[in-house]
């Protein structure tokens, strides 16, 4: 057999192991345990963990990648397997065992301290843990040593590819343009009204019309489920079983723009072509990009006009006590109120750039040790006021708000700004191709959009890196002015400007 | 570290492994997958099942066994640790894997062939597969070789200590006795009425009464769950997890009953001492005592007049529209109706042994050869007048009816009668020295019952075998003549005799 294909069969057994890692994490988080249940399912995870462990970090392994790299005139596919397997590998082969063990240690109490403190207001009960957390990561960087700097070593993690100086390169011209955009639309005379979205909406019939929707949008049942939970999350459990979940929390209607988020997390998944089934590269390429797809379909599809045009009198029709006699115009207005506030998942697709570009820049100080941990607090909100001129009035609306650093994740923030940025840009050019998607949405059409990202992003599940796929799908790398320009237009009539 | 304990923690990681497999069946049970999901699900099933191989047939678990046998002055629970292991690593070492896949191939059409030749009511169809079924059977059992006879190495699988000789010895005076109480309540002028049975009831409303009996009867939601699927099961996902499932099928009151038996399953798992949790002993010693909970739960405590006493009046409230004028000395009567009748699974308590006795002897000569497949719908009917005095009037309601066959389950049916007859001495044993139980369930109080079930069977989990524990709770073997005359004391005054 070709060495790359033994390699690839090598990980098929390891997806499988991913997927049943995924059911006893889904199971926990869909269907409520017994608080008594948990420890075992503690003991499962930890031994599918083990088992990957070892496959991860066999002899075997190595030397298959040793083989597959003498191969000559690879495809892209074979290319991309060894490329992946090996960084699997290297992943789990350079971390010594104990500090592996001491990281999941670590950051299991640091999340409970993190819960407590965030109920407490209390920075200086999280403190030691995040310091400790933050120790940790720099010395996982300090063994990965995929970048020369720590930061990006840490960021390679959830966006290979990227590096803290190429995404600051991309974020520094974006942050001030962001900035004066909010202060102009904050300013307007015209800011739209929203107290129509804090009224009361059935839970029950929220759900059913999210439930329509994503059929609309072409979610496969056939291959997937959509269930309920306390936060929304999608997951694969096989290359044909995809699971999103959907929460009914005020304010309307974050039930349904957060169930179309998780809906782009799965058509992105549900896309990948069969010939990658089972194979390594059958996952999405990057965070960033699986979340240029959630966020294409959240904000960009389902915050437009043109969706609620469709939409609209069938929600008028289940909420007609508060929707009868409110026109579209301004329902689609409320929804897209741009406002600076506190939290960053409740934000709106505006100021949530800022966001992200705090952390981003506090992260990059902590991980160089340029700022102290108690220090924080302070920089958050001063940061805060500079990049969105309110001040956090306490910690559980500031620095205590995240479960990321508490959980030991750095340089995972800046993926989800990169995901709105390659959506502008993606949808960009599907858009001058296909100048008629906005008028489909109108009759309930999606599946034109659809086939575009299918055929140009989701069948090549991890074949190509995100720096590579924005190029070939667009012609040039990652440029933000594409966003920038969709929020001009979208923005300035909804505000009158 | 003695040997005992070393074998005893090798297990552990097979525990969990045997949990996450459950855990694999119950999602597929009880969440609906997409039709194209299954495929997946299958071969992460198969990938668990090769991990369960490996570690059963290991060179490691081989000499950990003979090391653990060399030990001197072994405690009941050491004992049962290096019986139970040797049984479950001789079970998989003994069957060469080509007889396992073939086995697990031709089972998997086999059940699809039947469930066509059911819909179609054509046993020919199913004929040929389910000789293979018994041939491949045969097979096992002569490399099993657990006893001379093959049909009793079959049964082994299910409840060890069980023979052929030695069931027939407990059936064989029970059969004409069973068949002339029939008769005699058949023919009794004063059989109960059960058109109230066949009105309609909320199926919402069943499902909550369902769940406040079992409730009641202390099934412990912090360490299992309740839900729905089309087949009712119990299955534990971890020592402290065990989750039982419902269905709300016709006739009234199956919802209820059927609940209840799961919980009786539930309960004994839930029962399991801490001591042998996550040991191979952390389960039900055999089918038939697992049955014998269940049953007892189901029909001595569940169709009881007085456990209907104290119910009554909350189905009363539930479904006024039927029964609000409904006595309860009558409802009581209509579901402990007694009725030759063709479906096993419908079958009352009092016919129900017959249906497994017909099965039992069937398969005895199917193993021994002493009929041929092409025979067995003639001589299910020409047995099933000769013990009930109907005649099936078609294979579906006949010889087609049960999955076990088409699954290569032969040695299974016996274990159900015996867990009636199991629960027979065991109650007669837990009144004599507790005869207020009965007045207990009037108040709605179980826990004494279930007291006295954990404390002599519950908590041993698999320490004794069936034959040594049932004598241990009541100083003698297992004897029917107390399953006989608890239905006699119970249908004489339900029939008015």
């Amino acid at each position: 057999m070709n060495a790359v294909k033994e390699l690839s069969e090598y990980f098929s057994e390891i997806m499988h192991l991913n997927y049943i890692q995924a059911l006893l994490g889904w199971d926990q988080q869909v269907n409520m345990m017994g608080y008594k249940s948990v420890t075992g399912r503690g003991e499962q995870i930890a031994l599918i963990h083990q088992l990957l462990h070892k496959r991860l970090t066999s002899e075997k392994l190595g030397k298959l990648i040793i083989e597959a790299e003498k191969v000559k005139n690879l495809n892209d596919i074979e290319s991309a397997i060894i490329r992946e397997s090996k960084r699997a590998y290297e992943q789990e082969i350079k971390l010594p065992e104990e500090l592996v063990i001491e990281i999941a240690k670590t950051t299991t109490s640091a999340q409970q301290v993190w819960q407590e403190a965030r109920k407490k207001n209390d920075f200086k009960m999280f403190q030691p843990l995040l310091e400790k957390n933050i120790e940790l990561q720099i010395e996982k960087a300090k063994k990965l040593e995929t970048h020369p700097d720590l930061y990006s070593t840490l960021i390679d993690l959830f966006e290979p590819s990227a590096t803290y100086d190429w995404i600051n390169s991309v974020f520094k011209p974006i942050k001030s343009k962001l900035k004066d955009l909010v202060k102009k639309l904050d300013s307007s005379p015209n800011k739209p009204e929203d107290s129509i979205l804090k009224k009361h909406y059935d839970p029950n019939k929220q759900f059913e019309l999210s439930h329509k929707i994503i059929e609309k949008l072409q979610f496969d049942f056939d291959r997937g489920r959509q269930d309920r939970s306390t936060h929304p999350f999608t997951t694969s459990l096989a290359a044909l079983d995809t699971r999103i979940t959907t929460r009914t929390t005020e304010p309307f209607p974050d039930c349904i723009t957060s169930t179309i988020h998780e809906c782009g997390h799965a058509l992105y998944e549900m896309g990948i072509k069969e010939e990658l089934h089972n194979t390594i590269l059958c996952q999405g390429t990057s965070m960033a990009i699986h979340e240029s797809q959630s966020r294409m379909w959240e904000n960009f599809i389902g915050r437009s006009k043109e969706f609620w045009t469709y939409w609209y009198p069938t929600f008028q029709r289940y909420f007609p006590e508060n929707l009868e006699n409110y026109p579209l115009e301004e329902f689609h207005r409320a929804i897209n109120i741009v406002e600076p506030s506190f939290i960053r998942v409740n934000a709106d697709e505006v100021t949530y750039g800022l966001h992200i570009i705090l952390r981003f820049e506090l992260e990059k100080s902590l991980i160089d040790r340029k700022i102290q941990v108690n220090e924080l607090p302070e920089l958050w909100n001063s940061k805060f006021e500079e990049l969105l001129g309110i001040i956090p009035p306490d910690d559980i609306k500031g620095v205590l708000q995240d479960v990321h650093w508490s959980s030991g994740y750095f340089g995972y923030f800046p993926t989800y700004f990169l995901g709105n940025l390659y959506a502008g840009q993606i949808y960009s050019y599907a858009l001058k191709l296909n100048p008629n998607f906005p008028q489909d949405y109108e009759k309930g059409e999606f599946s034109g959009l659809l086939s575009y990202l299918k055929e140009n992003i989701h069948q090549y599940g991890s074949i190509y890196r995100a720096n590579d796929l924005i190029k070939r799908v667009t012609g040039e790398a990652l440029n933000p002015e594409y966003f920038l320009k969709y929020i001009e237009q979208k923005y300035y009539p909804i505000y009158k400007i």
